[in-house]
């Protein structure tokens, strides 16, 4: 079970599913919203006749109510049908719960209305659980294997990618022109095989990659870097990986491949940097530096951003983005903390260029968890 | 561009990877939260440098703002950096915004805050987007293509189960036990061979069926219902399917042939009585009715729900579960709606049966989109 780290009472109303505080405190997977009640040390779900007796054998929990034996106590009680709020006024109560937190996420819809009846509610942002920030040596070791995982699926797209036949500037493999699609689905197959659920993977090549989030599309150049951003949720685990590898199937240009031994060196900062009180702050601000002194400027350029302008790194964990950030914006390492290196320089004139690990803070370094070699060209 | 049916204003922070009222509002993925903001029958977005440039080439809205530009322009009319708030209320102001609706899942920590900003919020439930609930023929393609799928990846699932050999009650295909897991992969990997994502795939057998959201695990057994549930969402489109079949590799008993042909009768009822303007509570009630009539009784027997504990059915569209339903509760349907149409019974001595179609809701009939055969044994 979770540990609870405090004897603040809680209330969450989500769906465990899209939720994740609510699957970190109960580790019960639900499509649909339900209550979840924590209290003097103890956790409390309220459940719908379909989920309550799946929930008594999963969740993690200290107690498991059904809504219609409640909602039945309550007719017999007041002699009507209640409303869900009226079944969570009275559950609240019969906790003696007057004043609780919710997360910064907690649907405003129930905010008012509780309120109404009388509940004093503080809302708190994240990490609402903030032991939830810091892994567990099993945690870490989900997160290293959804990342082998990923190492594995990436590892056939690149061989395909030199094994295929390079004809006017266009990659071909088997007779097949070679695609973002074509070899993302090689990713994401393989990754269902090894039961990591991959969704927005990004196989982006010349001109798509000059923008960080373009998924790409379309058939794949020779001679251009081509970025492979793979960031699946191990469906066992419910872990996250995320790795990201560029390359070149050909020759690269000089710019391209200054720009990657740029990259390469801003993770080294990051790498050296990270350990326990660390700003990741002023990490981001160092890898900032040394790219300006470099050369590569950031702003926008032609109508379009380019440079470096996204963040070095974020937690990972139940989210694929999550709490510390090596961003702008204060942010002080942990050890346990679990977060990306990956930095990025993307040009127009260039290509882009994204090299990302997922590295475990320690007290006086970190370590890296991901394993998958750096090379360029193909 | 979705139609803007009204000219209320409207604000949203979430990202639209994860809200589908903001994707349906936008048609623009992004993983993190964005502002959306709606006046004027004009919609804006209001991007991070990250996203702004694909919000500009990809999002369906009349606007994409800059944050960092905004933030610019406050420094400079201020002297002072804006928080996120600060950007939105001046974002509001300019568009002279002081009332507006928010979702009911806004973030509740946003809600005081604006409020103390001056502003007037009003918090509407879902479907918040009514439009959103009658789906376009595009919309109804997109569903019917991803049942296409689905029926496609169960009918590999179909074919190994009917080529197993039976050994001691046990299932071998090629050698190999068929397990829930193995029959999960089949289904899973086919459909992301097709650009479908599945998770929480249900192949439930015995035991596991009798519990409608167990996933299901372990050996599969001959002479007891299977339960098949696979509800993917299709990458491209982004909708989803929702799909069920019952089978037994085998003989099926005589309790489980009769469930089985109460839940297609079951079916059979809703599929006559869906039209526009009928309640489909009273869809549902008919079908308890019919089961209780049929000698099939629902509650708690022995410890654990039993019975048809459940609804008859949900919209599907950009979540797997959304407005209107067919269960307990008034909800009207209109021509337009897709819904699924899912009766159960599930008893400890005989396991599961669930039947699961998707109808189009016509003026006067409605139109089945799951093409699949229902038969019991294989």
């Amino acid at each position: 079970m979770t540990k609870i780290a405090d004897h603040r009472s809680v209330l969450m109303i989500a769906s465990s599913e899209a939720d994740a505080n609510l699957y970190y405190a109960t580790r019960f997977i639900a499509p649909d919203d339900f209550v979840f009640v924590q209290t003097g040390g103890k956790r409390h779900l309220l459940m719908s006749d379909l989920e309550v007796d799946r929930a008594k054998s999963q969740a993690q929990v200290d107690h498991v109510h059904s809504t219609s034996l409640l909602a039945a106590e309550y007719r017999k009680k007041y002699d009507k049908k209640p409303s869900y709020l009226d079944l969570i006024e009275e559950f609240l109560k019969s906790q003696r719960v007057q004043n609780f937190e919710v997360p910064g996420n907690f649907p405003a819809q129930y905010l008012d209305p509780l309120r109404a009846r009388g509940f004093q509610i503080e809302i708190k942002g994240d990490p609402f659980f903030e032991e939830r920030t810091v892994k567990s040596p099993e945690e870490i070791r989900a997160i290293a294997q959804a990342i082998k995982n990923v190492e594995i699926a990436v590892g056939l797209a690149i061989q395909t990618l030199k094994k295929s036949v390079i004809r006017k500037g266009k990659l071909y493999f088997h007779g097949e022109r070679l695609t973002s699609e074509s070899i993302k689905k090689i990713i994401n197959v393989k990754l269902m095989e090894l039961d990591c659920i991959a969704a927005h993977s990004i196989v982006a090549c010349g001109n798509h990659a000059v923008d960080p989030h373009d998924q790409g599309s379309g058939p794949l150049y020779a001679h251009q870097s081509i970025i492979m951003d793979i960031f699946p949720r191990d469906s066992k685990s419910r872990y996250f990986a995320d790795f990201t590898r560029t390359v070149v199937r050909g020759k690269a240009s000089e710019k391209l491949k200054k720009m990657y031994a740029a990259v390469k060196e801003g993770q080294d900062i990051a790498f050296k940097k990270i350990r326990e009180g660390v700003d990741g702050n002023e990490i981001h601000g160092t890898i900032q530096s040394r790219f300006e002194s470099l050369g590569f400027k950031t702003g926008v350029m032609n109508g379009r951003m380019q440079g470096f302008f996204h963040g070095t790194g974020h937690g990972l964990g139940l989210d694929i983005h999550e709490e510390p950030r090596i961003s702008l914006g204060k942010s002080i390492l942990k050890a346990g903390h679990v977060v990306t290196v990956e930095p990025g320089l993307y040009y127009e004139d260039a290509g882009g260029v994204r090299l990302e690990d997922v590295v475990v803070v320690k007290k006086t370094s970190c370590v890296n968890l991901t394993r998958f070699p750096k090379f360029l060209e193909l």
